[in-house]
């Protein structure tokens, strides 16, 4: 297979931990007779130092015209103290997300046999959890209109959602399910919020439309609590995008770390893919970053492309590093095993 | 000393944990030499089969004019289902902290020694935290203005924020912090929504006034994972509605139950004491549901109005139940003790 790949490394440890898995792609590209074509781009506040924009025009084109987008980290502290900063490295993601119309972000929580213990949470409570999290990604109060009166006495932000958006990645979720344990936990705050509200009336009638599909309806508040003391309940939880947000760094607490998880972000013409952290600038340069989550993306991308076989095997190297702890300090403190380490060792297995 | 309390049993569990905290309450005024009288008031679910209205003019009249409310839990899943309903038992508890003003809802988090092993978390994780969560609790998306349009396609809800909402708040975390360990952790989403911009604004202007104290900014979502990873950090949690409801039901799985959450919710001339649980209505009549959130509830009240050595009592005579293992079947799954057992125990303690 032939693959256009857009690569927008970001700042902090994107650069770092996106090699490893360009290392990784590159690896099984050989292995399995593949052509892969990395063509880098600007985003965040890298861009923002260099064009003043965080989504340059250039790398808009490029990503509306790849097969995928492996997609680093963004975010630089310089920008979170200045409240007043009328440019920002998200605004850079945000926009990625809204015009490549990335209406659905994929994070799977499965944490590694060999990991069980890198958790705060009990062994006995995350053994064998296998759910996934399908976050609606271009709507709600990330898009909503912002306001703030002139004198900064005064902000809102409406949280906005049409059948359509609903729809979409509904169908996404169910269908999921379909292939997995049949069901779907639709996450909300019905008792409050009339878009939740809304939620869960269209919830329920495409729910209809997949009678082998179990739907049960919760409350964030409680899904919040229980994700941690009962996870395994869990198959397909599907949600709108802050709580999404919320819930899926929650849940790193089951896989031990976050340098762990990775997401898929899939729309009708486009699909990206980046691991959940941040871009962790304290870590930049340091040799010291978890290749781990970005690794994984890019197994989700092959994925995507119906390289199960070869997702497969990215899966199977990332385990046998992990097996053999050449993992970074995150996963075992005293470790002697650097970003590149990691890297070098799961594209080698490859 | 003198108290007039109006008693807001409400749903489900409700009128069976309160209950209990009577009883406690009662032992308290004999102890001690006080007199508490208690008036009852109708609310949720209740209300509305027997007025229709969620709030009836004659429980918000009596709760206005009362030293402090003891609320038990509201909710009945025969709205649940009903998203149309216009009606809603939800509607009583939030008109309720609006009319009465009670902007700070206050959570503390700290696991008791003898069920440190109650929790999904590990022992080493849990010990020895303790922080409370400062929810703003009349603002946000709770009562901005709420949308949907006739067809049923299309559905908004607005976050709003002021200056004043944010600053009456913020001071009570300050003030709270400079009796504990000095540190105020302002959660919120300042990357992506205006509210929480101006929230990072004001607060930081604030804590300009309390050098002795420490500000840090964190993002809810990474928040809602350090909760659980790193949960010592904390000493005061600083947010606004939705992400503190989200929090503190979070917070719970290091408690070990949901039934041992008590909550404050304070304004300038009213109080009101809640156990975080819900109405819980698959329990109702069972004598299986713990009455120790409401029970510590109870306590609240009493440090609230300045009977320290009171609070004290309740809270010792919790302890001892939990060491004797007088609890009802969320701690102690064999245990043959119902909610009355453990509400005389605790009261006979006292
Ligand atoms: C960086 C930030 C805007 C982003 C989000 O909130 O969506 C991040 O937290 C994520 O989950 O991808
Ligand atoms: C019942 C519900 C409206 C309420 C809330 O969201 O505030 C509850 O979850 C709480 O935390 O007291």
């Amino acid at each position: 297979m032939n693959l256009k790949i857009a690569v927008l490394s970001g700042d902090g440890i994107g650069p770092e931990v996106i090699l490893q898995a360009k290392k990784a792609l590159y690896a099984i590209s050989v292995a399995y007779d593949h052509e892969f074509i990395f063509e880098d781009a600007l985003i965040g506040a890298t861009a923002i130092d260099k064009t003043r924009n965080p989504l340059p025009e250039q790398t808009l084109n490029l990503c509306l015209n790849t097969d995928a987008v492996l997609f680093g980290a963004i975010g630089n502290p310089k920008y979170d103290n200045n409240p007043d900063a009328k440019v920002r490295p998200e605004q850079g993601l945000l926009k990625l997300r809204k015009e490549l119309g990335l209406y659905a972000n994929i994070r799977p929580i499965k944490p590694f046999k060999n990991l069980l213990d890198a958790s705060p949470i009990k062994r006995e409570v995350i053994e064998n959890v296998d759910f996934v999290i399908y976050r609606e990604l271009t709507g709600g109060s990330y898009y909503g209109e912002k306001i703030v009166n002139e004198e900064g006495t005064f902000a809102s932000d409406i949280c906005e959602y049409s059948e359509n958006e609903i729809n979409r990645i509904t169908h996404q979720a169910f269908k999921a399910a379909q292939s997995r344990r049949k069901k779907v936990t639709l996450v909300d705050k019905a008792n409050v919020l009339e878009t939740s509200r809304l939620w869960r009336k269209i919830v329920k009638k495409i729910a209809l439309q997949y009678p082998d599909v179990m739907l049960e309806c919760q409350y964030i508040d409680n899904v919040a609590m229980q994700i941690i003391t009962d996870p395994k309940q869990f198959d397909i939880i599907l949600t709108e995008n802050l709580f999404g947000d919320i819930l899926s760094d929650e849940a790193c607490a089951i896989m031990g770390s976050i340098g762990l998880m990775a997401s898929a972000s899939i729309g009708n013409n486009n699909a990206l893919f980046e691991p959940i952290h941040g871009s962790y600038p304290r870590a930049k340069g340091k040799n010291i970053a978890n290749p781990i989550a970005s690794i994984l993306s890019a197994a989700m991308l092959l994925e995507h492309f119906g390289l199960e076989k070869e997702a497969k095997k990215v899966y199977e190297a990332v385990e046998k590093a992990i097996e053999y702890k050449v993992v970074t300090i995150d996963l075992n403190p005293g470790s002697r095993f650097g970003t590149n380490d990691v890297g070098d060792f799961i594209s080698n297995v490859i």
